[in-house]
């Protein structure tokens, strides 16, 4: 027996539910877990289908295109581990957490490469046993620094990129090669504080509270879908660094909370929001 | 058109949402949300289908009879208010803050009547003019008092009796006339700190986090199906006296969120646990 | 014996802390708590001493003249009662909160009277016999309104304003008459969402997190320094107005916890920002 | 110039706040950070003063016996790294946390060695060049077991022993030759689930939130003064390894910021409890 989820997408209309859960019942795959959603305000239907059975992939399919509304999306994905690529720059944290979760089973993915602008975190990855790519953008345009990572990227081909405080700036030609397929940790609660030195604005607005924002990334900077975002209390006491210090625990749990959620099949994207079943 | 939810519960079998989903779509009900759960140590099978239409309750159940697996619960609920009677004792906090939600339209209920061991809540209820009943324990034995609560509390005929704070311990009879319709909220995060003063308990522990938890009341003190719980932290500036002053949000905050779920039908009971859909 | 807090700020020197508990005891005040903190930045020292003991108002403060550095502001204030005035448009659960915190005890202070732009909220107002004026905007200009509201508030000569969803922005005239003494809530994790309608732009935007933020007014809108600030998840399934209805309980809450730092006088504001000691 | 931390523990008086900082004051030594805190319960004085300057620790230590009343505790405390060793048996995110954040400089502490019941951790560690002991347990009673642990660990002479994880019980032998110098984390919200099995306690009971416990070990088990405790919410959906999944993140994050406060000499303990300046 397998295990695989079905991902349907597509406009609103009565009986979608039934019509589909028929379908898996009559191909006598067993619905582990099925959860809906209908966005009322676009009249789109979502539906992710946890499956198991013995799956003809194309007849599957075949029978929900014609059970479904023209223009429909529906995706039937193994259930198996992603593979991904890390992207990083100095800060060790969201790469560590990663590297520890993967280690010790709680975060199941294929970490194929990690790419650094830098080779500071390098001696970090080769503990892991994981092949580390330094591509300096030192002396390079920016579109001849993407084009060099996306070399080092490509050769993995990977199912997502996630940029683990990588600090630079992504061209929308690097971006989409990777529709909806990069995520990367803002260190910020977005939409507050966009763009550099997030914590010294927090710092300098006086804020109570400081976040991070994992969202997945779109030509518009810090404007990409959000996934997951989380804060911690501050008070008078944080400086600027204090507050950078204090959110990286944020930082690293929302990443690694909406990567949880990316890696099982549990988002959608739809315009500018993520539907999470 | 009207608004109803179909509530199932029964032992586990392939094909069930097919088949429930089908029989709403031939009913020409339109499925406005729908969460299932299946609870894999004891196979059962959960669904909650809000469902929207022009309902024959009468040929809708029967075909769902057919359908489903035999000993199959289900249950079709009008959407509408629920009536409730609140017991008090004392305290304000949890009585002021539903009179208040349910006057802002926050919280949807249709409050019959308050029952007090004391008269100290009466002039509170009556601003918010709702009938107060104090019925004193004083001169009575448990079953006396009971009784006569009971005789005050079932001419409303509540769908559901809310404990906010009535620091009375119901007698089995009692509970047994309103089985998984008392809900109740416990000064403190059960299981710890279970039976009388928990905040003392607490301080003499020296937890640095108190909490309060909202549960159906059974006949065992304190044992009944938690629906709700959350907590605050604190330190040891705290006497016993401060935590129960800062214990009062979390409890009225815990129990409002609870009826909220209750009384939308969004929690089903199975042996010592509620799943919550 | 009485209790009164002294509030101390000045710029750093060595021997504060010494210098100014020497005072308290060469008078045979007892120090019940205190707390500092030194601002590195701004190198300005904050301290907040609370005293029990028979004061000599007069002789203590010119002790402390001395004693300080020049320029130091230093304040005794009795710990008794504030007095507010609430200022109210039509939401209620900030009032009602407030209202009910006043009640139960939980939040001591003296509310001299509520003042709205609309009657809606004049019935619940009386229900605790305290005072309503109802100052209709209606046909006035923002000034000739400030000017009538502001009339209704002086009467009662109060320490502190409380915008409780007052839903319109005061001149700077009515703001200079109460510096640093008018607290708002505001209904969004600041400085995000500025401006109006914050849960229709959280909702555009797609965040996973909404909050409200207790901040000083000052005369530029919604910039003022922060005192409070907390947050609540919600999701995909959230509209607009699901946003705005589940944001009226991190409302409230913010806004009372607020008060009850303002209100003890543990808040001093520098700059921007505020020192909660 | 130095930075160091005075530590002072009597029973109260008045006056003590501005004795001890004269003293510190004569000895031109600033006070970088000052906390303080009475129990009124059993009136004792708490004082926890960050001081930078030129120390002559054997005057000012004569200079404080002279001015405290008689039995009280003091300490001048070097504010450089502690060091510590860690206990474990075959779980790694404790561990994993505590090597990373030393590798990124979040957590400042000298790992001296860590010490398991099992070689699982080994390599782990090791990565981290870090000399690992593996002392089995079998074929050992608990106190000849215990006693090789000593050896291990006690040539490395640690401020600290940090139990991350380790599932034995210490005999009293061993926890008296380290008095509230050894860290537990316990993975349940205590006085909740005491002993073996927490998770699968709490998924027995149905409850609603799971949390985690740091604290120093004494001879009763799980009875221990309390130094943090944090919590995360679960619901119908979390089987008991859910559940032990789930709380790893709060284990690992409970413990890193109890750690965070021991090792700062932030933590004073009185009988069963902790003050925490």
């Amino acid at each position: 027996m397998e295990k695989k989820t079905l991902l349907t997408h597509c406009s609103d209309e009565p009986g979608l539910i039934s019509k589909i859960t028929n379908i898996c019942y009559k191909h006598q795959l067993n619905i582990i877990h099925n959860s809906e959603f209908v966005d009322n305000t676009t009249s789109q239907f979502f539906m992710r289908t946890e499956l198991e059975g013995y799956f003809n992939d194309e007849t599957l399919l075949a029978d929900l295109d014609q059970a479904l509304p023209e223009g429909a999306l529906h995706q039937l994905v193994n259930s198996g581990r992603k593979r991904i690529v890390i992207l990083v720059t100095k800060e060790s944290h969201c790469l560590g957490d990663i590297l520890m979760k993967n280690y010790d089973g709680s975060l199941d993915v294929e970490i194929a490469a990690v790419v650094g602008n830098y080779d500071k975190l390098q001696a970090l990855t080769e503990r892991f046993d994981i092949p580390y790519h330094c591509v300096s953008h030192e002396g390079l345009t920016r579109d001849q620094h993407d084009q060099k990572v996306l070399e080092a990227v490509n050769q993995y081909q990977p199912d997502y990129l996630v940029l683990a405080k990588y600090m630079r700036i992504l061209t929308p030609e690097f971006v989409n090669q990777y529709p909806h397929r990069i995520i990367n940790i803002h260190h910020s609660f977005l939409p507050a504080f966009i763009g550099a030195k997030p914590y010294q604005q927090a710092y300098d607005r006086g804020v109570k509270i400081i976040g991070a924002t994992a969202h997945f990334v779109t030509s518009n900077l810090d404007e990409g879908p959000i996934i997951k975002q989380d804060v911690i209390p501050v008070d008078h006491t944080f400086s600027a660094q204090d507050m950078a210090q204090a959110g990286r625990d944020v930082e690293k749990n929302v990443l690694s909370k909406a990567l949880g959620k990316v890696l099982n099949d549990h988002v959608f994207v739809e315009g500018n929001k993520t539907i999470i079943l």
